[in-house]
């Protein structure tokens, strides 16, 4: 059995589907990005609800999310006030997030989403808290 | 063409190789990725030269890379004193380590590693400052 395999149908991660990276100028982070390593921008949306812009670069079947706050209250605002620009999550993908976001509660981890909510480009989407997850944000993403 | 098609024809990345996570303790970590999503680890090994335990768990064709310190002087050991656990770098994969390498320096970019080098399982790698690319530590990953 290949690890793809392995992967698909032991467990609930089916994907890396993006690393999400937080910058203080989106334009010349995604310039760069494309200069540097030829990579191209699929999608670009602004998340009013989270006070974020992001732009999703394609690498194979995963996305390099370069995301930046549209507000002070932003909490990518806080983040790149407090931590500086760098790597803010990471989100995987699955074929339930409420399923996902359930496993994950009934096994004590914490959640900052009670239950999934629309993510970007449609997705549904729910977050897990870092200090319930060794430190990282980790984000569950349905498509 | 698919994103995927547009992404392996058009850059340097060919798959986000994995995504490393800074823990104190490995195999509580391990076993917290196993027990609440059902990650399985595929490999396991102690990379000397870095002062590195590390663990990867499978998700399709990438990996989720736990990284713990061996010892005190070890760049992870510094990592978990000044910022505790958490996201602490992402591996690219690329076709050509030394190709990608330059064409990143020769785009102005600071490497940490002037020239390819051995990396866990077989690779050979190559990492960019973060100074020089937003905040982030990349490591470019030739299978």
């Amino acid at each position: 059995m290949s690890e793809r395999e392995t992967s698909v149908i032991g467990g609930l991660f089916t994907e890396i589907d993006h690393v999400a990276i937080a910058v203080a100028d989106l334009d010349a982070a995604v310039a760069w990005y494309e200069e540097v390593f030829g990579a191209r921008v699929t999608h670009r949306e602004l998340i009013e609800r989270d006070g974020v812009e992001e732009a999703l670069l394609a690498v194979a079947d995963s996305y390099i999310q370069l995301i930046t706050p549209t507000r002070d209250d932003s909490t990518v605002a806080k983040f790149l006030a407090q931590r500086g620009e760098g790597l803010h999550h990471v989100g995987y993908r699955v074929d339930d997030c409420a399923k996902a976001l359930q496993a994950a509660q009934d096994a004590g981890v914490r959640s900052i989403d009670a239950a999934p909510r629309p993510g970007s480009r449609g997705t549904t989407v729910a977050f897990l808290h870092p200090k319930s997850a060794y430190g990282t944000l980790i984000e569950l993403v349905q498509e």
